[in-house]
């Protein structure tokens, strides 16, 4: 297992650098062959020998990632290296199937198709974060939906309000954001199957029922059509992550003020400092913020690469690779670092009450939107 | 009527220059302001003599736009200097009444509604233009469902496709992306009222009461809790609006391509040069492509200000007034430049299959996928 | 004079507003025609009576902004339904002279020298803000030379610190970011002119020489060769707004922070609130964070727009037409609420000290440190 | 060596991913830790055997980057972990020596300081690379000073120009953004040395002499103040290398597009098809192009994180560490791709002036312009 780089390391979790490590890329580009072997044989389009030696070369073990990814460099492909690699040990298994090796498809089927893969596995460790951090928001508003505490407009203390309404107030563009995100996952997880111009020209008639077959092997709906040249729900899954992220900036940057000695209002578990033992930092909150500085100018990069010519595009698609596992990966380290703040949040009720200043706490209907926000 | 700005004319139209004008904005804040004391009214909270003086004097032309918005420079508000001129104006009218405006309302409530009535009126506009060029997409594809043509990889010949596959594939996540941009315009056209913390605390427990009538008089939803914390359904606007342009850009780039001279398969009606008076130019297209260009960044923006410090942030928030309208703006100038270039299209079908260079034109399942786009 | 649109107020000035206005792109535009037929004329290119035509013909006020900008959506061009009303007036006064109206010439020359104009005399708009500026900062950090207070890490109190160093921070990048600015202005500003394809064809081997004559007529340098497909200078400008104007936005961070009443450390005059009439806002700060917010996506839109194809790009060129403006207007709204700011800032030394909370305030090398960052 | 990920490698190069690799960084940081006890010994601020200790107990290959990795989450900082094993190390070897280990200095003086090392050596790798491309864009516009080929403007044909005059206006703007992003690099390499507060308050006035002699051990210019809340150096090293790669942009765009099968005016080696083998594809322009789509973006994130609270920032700074290498890697594999891509470009004179169509190739004053730009 490849451990996060240091550089990196505020900006992924170990869990999500292996999703989107070299063995899971050749592992998942190597099950998109194995299945599209399979199912060609069960289709009769290719003798079921080829298919067997197909997947005992597959092996994602006996590939050499360091030299498919020189290679790649070559053809601005991951595809024709990984194909050319595997074409040549099929070929010492039985030289007859090597032709039927990665048959009929292209480069962007195994790429995008791979990627679907990853990204799935990926929606999985996000989607546990996200349930842990609604868990312990919900037990954070009820818990201080009396706890009152000044509101503050371009920080500068105004009227009172209650601890649990504001934390009811970060749980609801979550919750909806998580939602948004969710779907947007479901939309775009397809199978890729199209061939070099998107019509499987080279199966004839046949296409779209050895596509349906390829989708079954790999678990991908593939009841549409071939999405190469469209985007957009890629680009969907991009932009709820920075929208998603933007809500944990918030509530991260919250977190950050109310932290402040002069405030004193809450406090997360945080982590020390290198010269100075005794003091708590917002820790989580600025991994959380690191984040959201970052992710706006993903979400950019990969809007701009939409544009993309005709059937495959000179450089847009190419930068998807990079910038679909960069703003999953800072989603979920800001979604890791922010379930672990929240949970470990200690409020200071004595603290946000003198911060009153004396006023009297009338808090309106505090409580009724805060219970409408938590049933949203 | 303000006409665009030279400067600005590729990035808007004449309509949507109007619906974001200082007259509009004006219009939108005073009749957020005229609702509001007639709500108040009708639930008795303040008298009705004083509803009526501010109706009256809440007339947009009366107002000096330009002194506001010098004056709002003093403040980082819009809100203050307009209340401040309407109260003058009302007191006026009927000195008791001067106390009433405004009441128990913050710079937000105002400046955020009145954008959503803004920006539902954009939505209108917008959703004109798409209808039309959804309508020539379609005719566009199934005229030339056998049209066929070379598909091109890395701006390379690859094999034939035909050219109504290629129109439906831009059609499909221009439809997509439509309804997924409504779908954000419907979640996000809600009154915003909260009063200065959110609480509506000026109103006790006839605060929800109050945000409902005054939502019946904007005819804005009010039944969920004030938002002015929670800037997620405002993002996926912008973020949609994104993906919007993006695909258009996909569809402008590939025709600006198809239209070069050396290629020749397709042209928009384009326009002239001002040195050589024969040539005709992929203008809608460098329309398209100069939004497409833009947006990125804007939205970057938009996700950038969404770390909104505690109940009003001091820059994300205002941030928004400038973002929000210009993303709306170079949207809707893309969407009526495409969908001018679409429908003034001429397709050149000798040149398609010309350039395939006497290929065997077998395009596979591109009839089936086809259809399928255009029932998404 | 056109004021600032109310949905614009934070994001510009009057000054730079006018600038960039309708009359003001006109008044450039038709400067560099009527500077291009004097120069023509000197050298005996055309005659001296068609020069005097455009002359006459060439007065702002008799252009109707609104057609144009109506017209240059058919084209995507500001400069063809320009010449076309230019050749229709000279026409009228003499209809010998209409041939010779931007003899030669090419949108771009037109539109990026104009555009070359209207950047120099927003410079000066800045110089003298910025000159404000760093006057205000040296003045208060040498006031606050022994000024101890906390510096701050993650928003938590650290070691003692002094508020003259801190400010002396602030000025440093400001000092260097202007001079960046400078340089990038001064290097970009060049006459643009080269004709349709760069080379000044219509003029045969006397191109360069009338150049000479023509960016003299403008006072813009004209040396060097066009650079209608060469972007880097002006980008060079984009990056270096984008940097000033962050680190502007690090001081009002740093100053709205301070201003917290739980810090209490330093307060800018501000303005108030539409609902609590006492309370003194960080406005001038929320005006600089609001611009330091909206700019790196200006920058993004712009370099995205660099990729400019052959000789004149479709998308990448137009863009600049609005981004370039906003980068500008942008930072000069934030420079001005920030000189205004700095310049109005209250200190309280005796909360400075209070908030160190009885350390000792051992702040080693601050004054040294502080005495290089003002020679810098 | 650790190779680069699979969905990295066009992103960056092998020397590159090594620069920037964990090995790397936990070499450069601790040749910090080592350089400062070495320059505190020297000038007898701790005993010379706790030097000696801590020089034996710094050899990278002894410390657990994966374990620091993880740890560095809990503190959102790489110096905590470092430090604290470093300190464990040396106690092994000398308990005395342990709480010399990182004397005075703050997590950031010693993250900075290794970043600039680590700028440093990529520094090296692109300026390599940089003078490759010059030399083939000079030798390449020379070749052709006098082949004469079509302008485009909006992609299509306008008038005549020279490939020598195009390839002089590649040069043009690389040659002066490596100036930039040289002077940017030269400019912003120095040591960070402030401890906690920036004011070396550990040292009292010996700070700044000691600050001098550690810059003498890392080499590293140390003559100024701390620049840890000051980023507008580095900013400028990102934004050139946004402007660099921008105009490496431009370029791919121009020769993938004089690469179309129908234009046929140029070729770069490239690559192949995973499933067309005879196609040669700009596959070296997709990376440079991929580089473009996704840098405005980098450039974006890097200014958003400028916007840093007080004397160290609660994510600003923390995003720096990816957006930084990210840039510098992007840039580094785009200028790679595109200087291997100049260096065997083939042109073919033919086909450029059979796609003038008969037209009198008179282009001006190219040759003048052309030998203008090279001596820029």
């Amino acid at each position: 297992m490849t451990p996060p780089r240091l550089l990196e390391c505020l900006g992924t979790t170990e869990e999500l650098t292996e999703v989107f490590s070299s063995a899971a890329v050749l592992a998942a580009m190597l099950a998109f062959e194995r299945a599209l072997a399979r199912a060609q044989a069960r289709l009769e389009l290719i003798p079921q020998s080829a298919a067997d030696a197909i997947e005992r070369a597959a092996a994602p073990e006996a590939f050499d990632a360091a030299a498919i990814a020189r290679e790649a460099r070559q053809s601005a492909s991951l595809a024709i290296p990984l194909v050319h690699a595997l074409s040549a040990r099929v070929r010492a298994i039985d030289a007859c199937a090597a032709p039927y090796v990665h048959l009929g498809a292209t480069s962007q089927d195994v790429t995008d198709s791979a990627m679907m893969l990853l990204l799935r596995r990926a929606q999985h460790v996000l989607a546990a974060d996200h349930a842990r951090l609604e868990t312990s928001l919900r037990a954070l508003s009820d818990a201080h939906a009396h706890t009152v505490m000044p509101a503050r407009t371009l920080l500068q203390p105004a009227l009172p309000t209650t601890f649990g309404y504001k934390a009811a107030a970060w749980y609801a563009p979550l919750h909806r954001g998580w939602r948004r995100l969710s779907d947007a996952f479901g939309e775009a997880l397809l199978l890729q199957f199209g061939g070099v111009a998107g019509t499987l020209a080279a199966y004839g008639k046949q296409g779209p029922v050895l596509a349906r077959a390829l989708g079954e092997e790999l678990d991908l709906p593939a009841g549409g059509a071939p999405w190469h040249t469209q985007r957009d729900r890629l680009a969907a899954v991009v932009a709820h992550c920075g929208i998603y992220t933007g809500a944990l900036g918030k509530m991260a940057r919250d977190v950050a003020l109310l932290m402040q000695a002069e405030v004193g209002e809450a406090a997360e578990p945080g982590g020390g400092s290198s010269a100075l033992p005794g003091k708590r930092n917002p820790s989580g909150c600025a991994i959380v913020l690191a984040a959201a500085t970052r992710m706006p100018g993903l979400v950019a990069a990969y809007l701009a690469g939409m544009v993309q010519e005709h059937e495959r595009a000179a450089g847009g698609w190419q930068a998807e690779w990079q910038t679909l596992p960069d703003a999953v990966q800072t989603t979920g380290s800001a979604l890791a670092a922010a379930a672990a703040a929240i949970a470990g949040l200690t409020v200071f009720p004595d603290r946000m009450r003198a911060n009153l200043g004396g006023r009297e706490p009338a808090v309106g209907a505090a409580e009724e939107f805060r219970k409408r926000l938590l049933e949203d």
